[in-house]
Parts: C-alpha cells; sequence; structure tokens
C-alpha cells in the first residue's frame, strides 16, 4: 500500500468538491485559477467537468500540464439509459461529443454515469443491457482518441433515476461483455463504501479495468444524498481498507477527491478546503 | 409461482402502511379496527409495530385470530449495534423484551434490523460481527418462546446510522455464522430490488431462511429515503422478477405490504388504501 504520509502526488482534486468553481463564492474561480491553487499545493493531477471546459478544452488541458497537474479525467458522459436517455443515436452523438472533449483535454479518463431504469422496463437488468449496448457502440470511438472508459457504479439510492449500475460486481460483468481495452471501473468510496463484496470485485476486475479511485467520505447521519458528502476521516468508510482492496488488485493511480457538500465544503474558502485536503489525504486516506 | 390474481391469502397488512394506526388521521384507528378492515377485506394476516402493541400483545393477538388473521410478525427489535446500542447487556435486555412481546402477539416472526456503524469503528465488518454475536445470544432465547428471528438488510443509504447490513448476502452470512434454526432473512424489495446478486442469494439462503417477504415499490424519483415509499406497480422494482425469486428459494408465506409514505397513502382514507392493496396485489405483484 503506498505511503501517502509525506507524498501527496498522488491526490487530485475532482473541481465538483470546490462546487464547480464556486459561483456564488464571491469570485468565481475560473479553471485556472483552481489549477494553480492545486499545483500551489503539490496536488499531482485535476478532474474537470464538462460544464467548465466548454470550448476550451485544449486550452484547459495543456494550462493544466503546464502547472504541472496531470489532467486525471474528464466527468462525465451524459446518462446512456433512462427516461432522458431514450434516443439511443442522440445519446450516442452527445456521448462522442463529450469523449471529443475528453480528448481535447489530454483527460486520461472520461466517467461514465450510467443514468437510471430504462422507461418501459422494471428492475436494472434489462437498463444494464442497455448499458452494454451503448458502451460497446463507444468504445472504439474513444480508443481512437486514447481516451480511457471508466463506468461508475452508483450507490443503490440512486438506482432509479441516476445510475441502474450500482455494484463493481455489475460494472465489471459489463466490462467482461464488451471486452474492451479501453473499458474500466472508477471506483468511488461513497458508492461502494458498504459492500462487503468490494474486495473480491476488484481482484475480478484486475489492474488493467481499474481506471479510477474517488475519496470522500459517508458521513453518518447523511442528510442529502446527493450533496451531503464528508471530507475524508468525517465519516464511517474504512478509508484504508478500501485503498488497500484498490491496491492490492493493482491499482496505482491518482486519488481523486469528489465532495458534493452544498452547506459546509462548498461554503468555505476554496484555500482552506484545498489545505484540509492535502492534510487529511497524507493523514487518513 | 403462487397465483394471487384471485386469492389474496397470502397478503399481509404491514400496519406502518396506515401511517402507524392514523394519527392525525381524524379518529385513530387502534389495531381492533385495523385488524377489521384486514379481515373484511380478506388479508390474510397482519404485522404489528411496537409501539401500537404496549402492554396489549396477548389481547391484540387472540383479537386478530378471532378475526380470521394470523399475526405474520413484529416489527422489530431495538438497533443491536450503532450510537444508540453501546451498552451490550442493555441492547440484549431490550431485544429479549421485544421477544417476549412477539411471544405474547403469537407473532411467526420478530425483524431485526441491526443499526448502523457502531462506535469507534469504521466500514461494516466489525459492525456485522457485533450484529452476529447478540443475535447468538438472543436466538436461543427466542426459540425457547417459539419466535423466529428475521434479519432484515436494508438500502445500503442506511449503512451509516440504520443497518450497517445491507445485502442478502450479508445476512446469509450471518445466519451461518450463528447457525439457529429460528434465524433467517427478511427480504423487502425496497431495499433489495437494485442487487443483480439477489437471485444467488435467495438460493443460498434456501427455504428454511426466508422468514418474509415486504412488498412496496421504488418510486423512480423518491423525494426522501425514509418516507417516500411506492405502492406496487407505481416505481420501478421489478416485483414479478423478485417474487420469482423468493419462491422459487422455496418461501411460501405471506406477502407483506410496507410502505412509509407520509405525503401519499398516509393521507389518504385507510379504507382506500387496502383496497388499492388488495388490487395491487392481485395484478402487479
Amino acid at each position: 500500500m503506498r505511503d501517502f504520509s509525506s507524498d501527496h502526488a498522488a491526490l487530485a482534486l475532482n473541481t465538483a468538491s470546490l462546487g464547480h468553481n464556486l459561483e456564488g463564492h464571491g469570485a468565481r474561480w475560473e479553471p485556472e485559477r483552481v489549477i494553480d491553487a492545486c499545483a500551489a499545493r503539490g496536488f499531482g493531477s485535476i478532474v474537470f467537468w464538462r460544464r467548465e471546459v466548454g470550448a476550451r478544452a485544449v486550452a484547459i488541458g495543456e494550462r493544466a500540464r503546464a502547472a504541472g497537474l496531470a489532467v486525471a479525467g474528464l466527468c462525465r458522459t451524459p446518462f446512456l439509459v433512462g427516461t432522458d436517455a431514450v434516443d439511443r443515436m442522440a445519446v450516442l452523438d452527445e456521448a462522442r461529443a463529450s469523449i471529443d472533449m475528453a480528448a481535447g483535454l489530454g483527460a486520461a479518463v472520461l466517467t461514465i454515469v450510467v443514468g437510471g431504469v430504462h422507461p418501459g422496463t422494471k428492475g436494472t437488468t434489462e437498463s444494464l443491457k442497455i448499458v452494454a449496448d451503448r458502451v460497446a457502440a463507444l468504445a472504439p470511438y474513444a480508443a481512437e482518441r486514447n481516451v480511457k472508459l471508466a463506468l461508475e457504479p452508483l450507490n443503490p439510492v440512486y438506482a432509479g433515476n441516476r445510475s441502474c449500475l450500482t455494484t463493481v460486481r455489475d460494472a465489471v460483468d459489463i466490462c467482461i461483455a464488451v471486452d474492451a481495452s479501453n473499458l474500466g471501473v472508477a471506483v468511488d468510496v461513497y458508492h461502494v463504501w458498504w459492500d462487503s463484496g468490494l474486495d473480491a470485485q476488484l481482484q475480478r476486475a484486475g489492474e488493467s479495468r481499474i481506471l479510477g479511485y474517488h475519496l470522500c467520505d459517508w458521513l453518518a447521519d447523511t442528510r442529502d444524498v446527493l450533496l451531503d458528502r464528508g471530507m475524508m476521516g468525517d465519516g464511517v468508510a474504512d478509508l484504508k481498507e478500501i485503498r488497500k482492496s484498490v491496491e492490492a488488485a493493482g491499482y496505482a493511480g491518482p486519488c481523486e477527491v469528489e465532495i458534493f457538500s452544498a452547506n459546509n465544503w462548498w461554503k468555505r474558502p476554496p484555500e482552506e478546503v484545498l489545505d484540509v485536503m492535502v492534510e487529511r489525504f497524507r493523514t487518513v486516506c
């Protein structure tokens, strides 16, 4: 297991942790300012959201690398299934546009949040088949542009309308079914911390299919399942144990802090949030 | 698979579906009135909550049976782990009192909602070990009183503070570890509908360990994870498929409707709610 106590080069910022560039936080922080703040603190990489990048993918990617940061990823494709993803061709077109953006940024990985239960179906089985079909259609396009696709299982609380994909097990099943070398899984502690089958499924995934590791914490008394994530150390997820499993399966990439926290961390000065992240990463992750 | 289209004797009411005897709904419905309303509609059994029973367990149980209803269960033991369950002896004493109440009622099954992550621990592993220890201490006491104990896994969204037990897999693991003939699992569609491993785990549990089957539906756009459950047919759970798995594993007991719905079903006249339950049970379950 890697020792981060005196080296946090593996630390990545997911910009969502600062409230998506901090609208409503006094001056809006453009990507450049976030990049500089991360670089100044020794973060190794950064992950953007599409809304922040817009038409400036190439410039932002170059700016990050010039500051010494890798662009570890881009969030995310549009939903591939569910009520807002009925038209297959439209969904694939929009997903290809997000792949283009990731390629422009030079992002190593594009995250996929798959969407909820597809209209006209019940349960998750049929929806997951549609996901597999659409991911199979996208993977070659992404491979040609040197972009890896990471299926991110979300906590089952979101299964109805955000992600019929709820476990690493189901994500690995899709990876095996699609069988594309640039397809894998993103492991977010917020979504998987409760899963006693996690270690076995990470072993099953193997090094080549673990494409991301996302950090935050699950607050015991979570008040909002979207926007009340905890800073590492403030919750009940066993962060050390999960990272041990992820690394035992071969993962040696960035650890990406992604904290949606409307009423706590998003209200604090971003410099403070970044400082706390570094400290927590070195001590409790 | 059983055919309920013209016979709903397997239908059970969990009284929570009427807002726990309908405080604030005009006249309060005492257990006797709920019993009569269920019996009049051909329900086969009923499940009470401790708060409704109080010191009247024997009388209420006899009253239900006199009306032609079996008492299928009692909800529930106190939490066995978590921040409110630190003192082992106090927890076991209170749990034994709930076993006594179940015995007094003549309830076939006492449900166990285990509680959240135990203080001083991270993740669910250590907490589940404490659950197993405490269940093992309670099972003989329950067996002597002819009460079965049903571990109910809850949706992982509750893992922090209500149930570190989140899957049928983990529940079966505890059953195997404790190895008591009166210990099994309660399967609630609200909590397990997303789980692609469910069928395999029900097979692993087997007939003797499936002690309950709870019905409602998962609304795609659930607004509140505690009190916004859907009526069967209004959500995205694949109710027929789940029941098929439960019955293929050997279960032939009651199907217990348990709908917490502060802003919809709890606001409707209880007679209407019961009528809709019967109609949905015959058509979509």
